[in-house]
């Protein structure tokens, strides 16, 4: 094996060789090295090339393209393969295929035609793996193991027998008896009573709604048991090629929500794993670059704090949306340093070169159809370049005052059956709100209620529905200590078995709030209502009664006409320290609403920007080193040049900013401060 | 037994109190008597908390619960239990579950997976029927038996084999013979011909449109087969609980139709049985009230015109919408009386509690979430004051001298493939000239086609698509003897086997309506057309040749522009007697237009309001008692105080009111006239 | 055996007597005869009823409807009833019925319940077609032969375990080797590497896209499949019918694309064999009559240029249309006489007499339901009697000067998965230009792109994404012998195996057009971007780079601004000879910006009018016999009477023109020019 690539920003991506003839190879390699690329990760989708057929290893042309990139100096994240099972095991075990929602199977032909419970597919999958550690583990071009590819993309949730009986042992293993199942299902409804352990089932096509606790079960389990499968794996890794660093690239994005990340996460840990993630912009999202910043966080969060890697995004158009637009010019580093600017320690792209068959043939790549004669790879080059200057960036952390609440839990719990609003999506007002903060250059991190929510001044706290005893207590601590808070509507409406916190809404923030609402008023598709001032809301209303809070804004039209819509209630200190002020958000604002009441939040809190007086439109974040350095990024979203009040070095162009950093129109800049 | 709640609209709802702990139990009745509750519905989805394992009962929960009802005077609906079959019916006999269009099984977890057809299901369910009615027949609480529960949703139609014999036999039942099973169906079309009985199928997934005779019998079928699964309940009943009263609760709403109820109806006959029904407010509808006060006439219909029991409705927000608004302030009130107005008995509501878990958690019952310290409580509270105060409408009949035709086989055909326009809904016109009645303060029953239609002064028939020759006979029969009528498109076009009748449209009506038509001519959806005058129709119009009749309204665009659109026919007396006035109307008019024609054809018929004089915005209604007594209720639907004309006690203020009853915004007056 | 109708267009349609009661039929043929009925297609769907149970033959009922149609001296177009299956091979042989995407069996009592696959299938439909044709091989009224009905139109494409071996069979035969199918399909990726003959699979339900080149093949086998259920039908009518034409009516429709009729057209061949086609008006088109006209010069590409027969369209509604509408007074008329004019030698319906029961009984018919005694029977009479003055045009061709391609292979890449763009649908551009073209009175062909190019002046490429090098090479030939070429955006992008022709777009016109571009940049839906000028573009936009082009039009916003949108390469003659003139196009222009477009590649490639100087609204055609005799047909979509500039006999008024020729409001005319 080999290190990671050091001094550098690691940049790369997926390759694919054996899409291609040999000849191919070298012109890749050399290719590789005018862009600057640094890392590949090789072997994702080639189970069926390194085992043929059941058993029989080729590892010929495996051996050879990791020879030219050990020659190259490229380092390589080596996939375990296991990603998609070649056909002749889908033909030998035709039960490991998945079994849809509509009860059909899911064919081989695409990929990841596999049951998340499947122990068939866990037993070659680990025999695959093994081989590969076997192989490759000394190879002087490895730098890292990567395990599988995207899990639960697209195989989960599966609903076959083995599903079944996957899930009622996980059951059995969460609660005591059959009784406590009862309970917490409210099997009691419906005449659902469960009286045997053989009966529990997965929450198959039903006459009408399914139960919502066997729902939310469900998915928890079919999380679980893809972890299993990673772990399965990574033990197999961690015997068979010890001391290499191991991933498995996460899909931190809005519309993928089937893993816990933070339960995965938990198995994921120092000095051995990686949290690494991939990003793709989504051009139907009204502000897609909302929701990539968003996800950085997120995925930040998810890594504690510290530096995840980026596996995969895109240079340009993708292939699986109904339009599929390119990226503008210079959109391609804008989005890469996006992701550095949020704590990425590496840039890596689906894929090197652009195929020229198959399903993602209208993917872009780092190396077009069109050939390195064209101005998406003279962009990628010039991305190479601003790479191999990032590397003292490498490790630092990113600074934040404000936590959002993320938390998978309550996001499945939102998806589920029979709730009072289709409108309510649970990222909407998280984005939202970060959105709001961004523009005002307040970084902000996203995450789990269960982190460490000690040091941070202000707390958002957006549609966490689902919240259990215990994280509503870490969020009250935290506001007993001094932060202040935002909770959003649609909180705290359930415990951990999504069953309602009685006496009023929102049950376990009502005396943190100091509110009280005894009905919801959703708002209809389209319907927008107005509140006190020139402030509007929409999404929804509630018949809010102050006990305690002060009304800031009020609903005066609609089904909540004359209801507080966004309430303040601070505490009188009690025992001499200060508890935080506590807001309760009772409607979606329109966005200038929003931008007041998020400035207002920021004021209170004592919450600071980046730089102060720094312009509108663009981006900023600033990492910092434990030894004290910091770096300014600053990402220009618009078409003309800004100005940042930032003194230092900037990485991008290598010359000292003198204190007015000029960011060129859609550029981008990294000021290593004074 | 006990007898019914007397001297009362009996008020309550479900009760479920196995979702609950025992402690609970006494505070919810205590509860239910400050609330004014009289009855309340129990053990509906009880069977698996009953019959925990195949023959194992355990009644001791039910018997206490029982025993605290008939300690506190509230008299017992108590179902049979036989709604939702146990997980361990569902496991030891897995063919009882509902293969849908899909061909897919529809699992348990929900509710009602059982399927219409199954033997299984019967033999199962009417042991526990019997074994309930032995346990209870004597108990002080029981009032009424209520089997199973909201027959057919969702468990109809069923597609699998055990319906396909089933279907078999009830064709071989209809039919003499294959030769009479293929020339009702058009078998000869697309070479469909059935050679043997073991042939015919349910209308399953087909390459193109199934055969429209196969899908209007096999919804015949259906609704059938689920009465058959209540009349073999019923017989257990009768046998096993004399004299006790009967019900099960219907579903006559908008978008349920998957039941036969004029058919089911004439099994259910007085003294032993109920018509019951629930009803749910869609907030999706441009007009919810319109529907609710249409299926409140529709189900005094369906009840002979005799009173009916109101089992279901909710006191604010459902949770299967996709938004679910709650009602406003005072809406409890107002639907639960707009029911009574129409012919209910009784106000019940599902649920009692509103539940902590489980698929219903969101939907309103009478104590909410938030507990009896919320307005809704109190307005439900109210409303049980009220209904304790007119226990002396119980048993009067409502008043109307015009019948709206409406007929479940009519709306299956409509319902069935390949039709001239998919913009054609049968329930829109009944229901729009429905609200143009109920605003001029004329009531209208909604009445089988085979009703006795001859005390009516005007019939209306909307969209009568299929309509057999005895039915047709017996409108121009009612004509005959004086009754106006007014036809809508697309009536009179197929008979009950759904064959066209020949020689022109609207075919069984021609002649009666002095109208030809050749061609249909339906518009494209948010098409509107202009006829003569200010006046604009959409949906429909066809190329109406006058044969006999007047022109009133003309179409002067469109594909039928120069043809008339609204036609009138009065054919002069013949041997004395002077037949009605015929109307036929060829399209959907705009609203002003719709008022106005209902208007004309009030004033042609000598229809009458309820009340001269009367305000917008009122809803009126008479219900009129054997001995001659007769009350007026008064539904204000504005937001402003209106004087009604009208003189008596108001039985809701318990004030006389002088000739003009002030009802306020939003609120209900009953006033037993003088 | 008879001969076809000589003398006049044929003019008639399906005749289902099964559907009626004997008395009726001879009321068929006396209004036959009154509305110049010449021929009718017996027996479509009549297996049922001629073969009643497996093995037995009932001809006595087609005996005597063959016998009354040979003694009206009207032709019999004869199915062999093989349409539909029976119910008894059904029940018999359950493994015939297709299997859709979703898994599902498709049941009968539709139609079509048969496997393209099944040889089961061709075993019972063989043997009834030798029956057939031995019975009335010699029958007076057999004029021609009627080979099973719509093929494709609705079971295909079926995924059954036939399917998939008949799959793997038709692929052995493609491809020499698995490597070579491995490679064809790109099987590298996603690890989807065949290593077995046993291992390919129809395209079923996968957890992502499914793989472009299998489904792309899988196309091709499907339509394969059913041409040998049509050839062996065909060989068995060779061997015991000999002499008598043989036909199967095409669906060429814009909505219907499951058959490559260009491969079909290949085994079809004179003498015996005859193109015959469907068409059917879709109301929810933009503009119907564009869709209608392109389709009648497809067919006539499909059959090489010469005549087709039209078998079936309608006098009115159809009954499969979310809305039907009726044609306006005169269609029935216009929309026959147009096939007319763009090659048919024949006028077919379905059907004689509207059904009265069924899936299509509100499908209109020559006879309305209403009877002989409507307008629309009255325009059929008036129609046969024109059909009747017709004769003489029998044979002869359309004359143009444009080509327009069309292939199946290339819509079918266009509808694979995972494109660029939804928004770009194959047959919008080259319908759009066919209809700009039209309005010009300038006549086009449409054709296959491996047909003779060399005689016309005018290439139209719309979107011809996938391209073989072969017909690449032949696009290239024409253009180098002097004609015009216009190329559309995503043409030449791949080969025909769906490999990306890489080095810049488009792939195999680059060079050709003197263009490159490398990143699709496709707009939004609804989105539109201005061109320079006053123009504008939507669905498409891309980085055009002028490689020896000149731009026409640019766009000037979006996301290509600033290229080059409308393109033109002039190549300086080389070695005598002058190539013609490229153009290129980018974007799909709006409808003024087209119109001015094709004007300007008229202009430049010298493509004339029908006639000069006719009227806006005026659809206008020519065809020429070979002994020099041309018809001008006039079909006038306007409401006021035209005057077209063309001297001779009118064959519809059989008046003499003077140079004049009025055509009415609606009207049409057919002149014989002198």
């Amino acid at each position: 094996m080999r290190d990671w690539p050091r001094g550098v920003i690691p940049f790369g991506g997926d390759y694919n060789p054996e899409q291609w003839p040999r000849e191919v190879w070298r012109e890749d390699i050399a290719a590789m090295q005018r862009a600057g690329v640094t890392f590949v990760s090789l072997g994702i989708f080639s189970w069926s090339w390194v085992e043929p057929s059941d058993g029989t290893y080729d590892f010929g042309w495996l051996d050879e393209v990791m020879g030219l990139l050990a020659a190259a100096d490229i380092a390589v994240d080596l996939a375990t393969a296991t990603a998609s099972p070649p056909m002749w095991l889908a033909q030998a075990h035709p039960e490991i295929a998945p079994i849809d929602h509509d009860g059909q199977r899911l064919w081989p032909g695409s990929r990841q035609a596999w049951c998340p419970s499947s122990a068939t597919f866990t037993a070659y999958a680990t025999r695959l793996a093994e081989a590969m550690a076997r192989r490759y583990h000394d190879h002087p071009a490895l730098a890292m193991w990567h395990i599988s590819n995207e899990y639960g993309c697209h195989n989960t949730p599966c609903f076959c027998d083995t599903c079944a009986v996957g899930f009622r042992d996980w059951l059995r293993q969460r609660y005591d008896s059959l009784d406590a199942l009862n309970e917490a299902w409210g099997a009691a409804f419906w005449s659902q009573r469960y009286a045997d352990w053989s009966q529990p089932l997965p929450p198959r096509r039903t006459p009408t709604f399914p139960n919502p606790g066997q729902t939310l079960d469900y998915r928890r389990y079919q999380s679980d048991a893809l972890l299993q499968q990673f772990l399965a794996e990574r033990a197999v890794l961690l015997e068979h090629s010890p001391g290499v660093p191991i991933t498995t690239n996460f899909m931190t994005m809005r519309h993928f929500s089937h893993l816990d990340y933070h339960r995965w996460a938990a198995h994921l840990t120092e000095p051995v794993d990686r949290i690494s993630t991939d990003h793709y912009v989504v051009d139907l999202l009204a502000d897609p670059w909302a929701e990539q910043a968003f996800c950085g966080d997120l995925t930040r969060g998810i890594a504690g704090g510290g530096p995840w890697l980026l596996m995969e995004h895109s240079t340009s158009a993708v292939n699986w949306q109904p339009v599929n637009r390119p990226k503008p010019v210079g959109g391609t580093i804008r989005d890469s340093l996006t992701h550095v600017a949020r704590g990425a320690d590496m840039i890596g792209f689906f894929q090197w070169r652009a195929s020229r068959a198959g399903a993602e043939k209208f993917h872009s790549a780092l190396l077009p159809h069109a050939g390195e004669d064209s101005a998406r790879f003279a962009e990628v080059c010039r991305l190479g370049e601003i790479a191999g200057r990032l590397g003292e960036v490498s490790g630092s952390r990113v600074e934040s005052q404000v936590a959002i609440l993320w938390d998978y839990d309550a996001q499945w719990a939102t998806q589920g059956p029979a709730l009072p609003s289709a409108q309510v999506q649970y990222p909407d007002l998280a984005i939202e709100i970060h959105r709001a903060l961004r523009e005002r250059h307040v970084p902000a991190d996203v995450v789990y209620p269960g982190a460490d929510l000690t040091a941070y001044r202000l707390i958002i706290v957006p549609t966490l529905y689902l919240v259990s005893d215990a994280h509503a207590a870490a969020i009250e601590a935290a506001v007993a200590t001094g932060a202040d808070v935002l909770v959003t509507y649609f909180s705290g409406i359930v415990d951990e078995r999504d069953h309602i916190r009685l006496g009023g809404y929102p049950g376990a923030f009502r005396e943190l709030l100091g509110v009280r609402s005894t009905e919801f008023a959703p708002l209809r598709p389209g319907e927008v209502v107005a509140l006190s001032g020139a402030h509007s809301g929409s999404v929804w209303s509630e018949d809010v009664a102050l006990a305690g809070a002060e009304a800031v804004l009020t609903f005066t039209e609609g089904p909540a006409a004359g209801h507080a819509a966004f309430t303040r209630y601070a505490v009188a200190p009690q025992g001499g320290s200060a508890s935080g002020v506590r807001w309760y958000l009772a409607t979606r604002p329109d966005r200038d609403t929003l931008a007041e009441i998020v400035g207002t939040l920021c004021a209170s809190a004592g919450v600071e920007p980046v730089l102060p007086g720094a312009p509108d439109g663009v981006d900023l974040t600033r990492r910092r080193a434990a030894d004290g350095r910091s770096w300014v990024f600053a990402i220009n979203h618009t078409d003309l040049a800004r100005t940042v009040p930032v003194t230092g070095v900037d990485l991008v162009t290598g010359r000292h900013t003198g204190g007015q950093c000029e960011v060129p129109a859609g550029g981008v800049a990294v000021v290593r401060e004074d």
